[in-house]
């Protein structure tokens, strides 16, 4: 057995090189990231964490240094996925989502890291992975990006290496919403590819119509038509239309997904293991997904990710996202052949770069 | 217009008289207090506050001190139902439930002791109660209670005026229980309405078995069975037995909500205004329990939600709690003929003796 006997937290709040707009979420000028370090008593150490779109990080670390640190220490490191469980009990009354979600994936995805350093194993090559590959689609925060701005900004990622594009709708008038898709799809061409993502702006009826109307466009997925607790109105706008469903950035518990899985008629599902309980909960995400049929895909922190997708037979797309972590990373993230391709390193393969994060070191 | 010029928050940590247990929260030796003062530029202010068991409570009062405060200053301190659901969206990405929920919470209650203090009215009043009475009963935290700790806790709570009881369940042995459900209900006579709550730490199958097994002593409700996110779960329950089901203290979101009337089959519901988007949230419960047909309650802080079930036509019971917040307040809990009593002053009708609080003091 090997005892944590250190848990220590630090908050960064990293601006972004240029604002950027989504439906729901307004305008965002920073992320927040919250990083720990987990100090086991045989010498190992690992680091995970967890990032928010600018607000909420400062509860993520005080329940992480308060609450949880405390109740880790001398707890047995490689009990993964039972520290796991105790964390979603410990703080049950003030957890079940939220904040709590956010602050337990943090501590998980060190642990992992612990485990696959310890087994010397790169986080897709422990979770068995035929493959260090999956494959990638850039995804736009660019909803108030002029149309030029628009068809550049697919553009680049083209030229980036991605094959396939994501942009936000969710105008207060779809014709806009309508003519911007109109003009990614000319600049991208018929084969690529192509998402959109609502962020949860539309109502049910609304999304319905929309949908219909972007048939034309050959949409790849409609992304979060409308709100994602609302699981059995995603299952009437799959019954009412043609384009598959996606969702899962919002899902913080396993019976949030399954709910998901049960009533929501999704074709595509995107946990995010920075708050889905980290790489222990995204895993079985996963898993039910296998069950009932649906692509996994990704949402946030490619970086890591990159591994998960890689190590998963029914492996679906993953999110390079706008929040750029990987940048201060040592390693960000590859692109080959139009396949992302993760780390062979031992561990999770997110290896900070402290120099690069320090000037916005908050806590 | 009278701008939100300042919010101050104080956290607590007030240690209980005696260490109290239940069956999944395990020993109970502290409540968290995060009370929050809310100043507007026309000289008024009001007072707020949530409480924990003793775990989140840095973590709300972060989401408070950094990301909502801040949001809040400027906003017109009468938009108490837009504020509300302002916060809601504006922390959505770590929010729906968990830390957010409490944190809104406070802050939405300070907001209604303004909106009551400018009103000159008592909050049960404001709300057109017709008279500021309701029904109480004494909520036990008692699972670690040897069998005459137990009788002799219900029979202090008839003495103290309550009459109505309920004691925890859940021992690993369910023929413990049913021992102490018998000697409780031989101690308090066949009339007293009693009520049993086993914080979720049954499975569906074990419920059923144990709410048969009960029936020879009358339970007036089954609280938590099971886990409170299986709303389905709790209707196969329903749907199997006889004694009728409660629940609301674990259910932080009107989806929640929602979900819970429509699925649960419930007899009576308990929010709780600490943790369900404070009395706006509170209300907006009360109203979906009216239209469902189902019985409103509370859970916790009773000082507070004395005045809330007053002033409901479909009101149902007063939990009184074991955390004796009341008793940090310049009028505890009042009972004349076994009915609670609202309080008059204008504003929620709670008002902290800051001189008993102070040694708790954390942040």
């Amino acid at each position: 057995m090997a005892e944590i006997t250190r848990i220590e937290s630090k908050l960064y709040n990293v601006p972004l090189k240029e604002a950027l707009y989504d439906a729901q979420h307004g305008l965002h000028t920073h992320f927040e990231l919250i990083v720990v370090s987990i100090y086991l008593k045989d010498g190992s150490s690992g680091t995970g964490y967890t990032y928010t779109g600018g607000r909420g990080g400062t509860a993520v670390q005080a329940m992480i240094d308060q609450d949880l640190a405390p109740a880790l220490k001398g707890q047995d490191g490689a009990n993964v996925e039972a520290i796991n469980e105790f964390c979603e009990w410990y703080i049950h009354y003030v957890g079940r989502g939220g904040i709590a979600s956010f602050a337990i994936s943090a501590l998980d995805i060190a642990l992992w890291d612990i485990r696959c350093k310890q087994a010397e194993k790169p986080l897709w090559q422990y979770l068995r992975g035929e493959a260090p590959t999956c494959k990638a689609y850039h995804g736009g925060i660019d909803l108030d990006y002029t149309l030029s701005q628009l068809t550049q900004s697919v553009r680049t990622a083209l030229d980036n290496g991605f094959n396939a594009v994501k942009i936000k709708i969710g105008k207060d008038d779809f014709a806009e919403d309508l003519e911007r898709i109109a003009a990614v799809r000319k600049e991208i061409g018929d084969e690529v590819p192509f998402m959109v993502d609502a962020n949860y702006s539309m109502t049910v009826t609304n999304a319905i119509e929309s949908s219909k109307a972007m048939e034309p466009y050959d949409i790849f997925w409609f992304e979060e038509p409308t709100l994602p607790d609302d699981f059995a109105g995603f299952g009437k706008i799959a019954d009412a239309t043609k384009t598959p469903l996606a969702m899962g950035e919002n899902l913080h518990t396993m019976l949030e997904f399954s709910y998901a899985f049960d009533q929501s008629k999704l074709s595509f599902i995107q946990p995010d293991a920075s708050n889905c309980l980290g790489i222990t909960g995204w895993l079985k995400v996963a898993e039910m997904a296998r069950f009932y049929g649906v692509s996994i895909c990704s949402h946030g922190m490619h970086e890591l990710h990159v591994s998960l997708l890689a190590s998963q037979p029914n492996s679906g797309w993953l999110e390079h996202h706008s929040f750029p972590i990987d940048e201060y990373t040592i390693r960000p993230l590859v692109l080959e052949d139009g396949l992302a391709v993760a780390p062979d390193d031992p561990g999770i393969g997110v290896q900070f770069d402290w120099a690069k994060l320090r000037p916005y070191r908050e806590l």
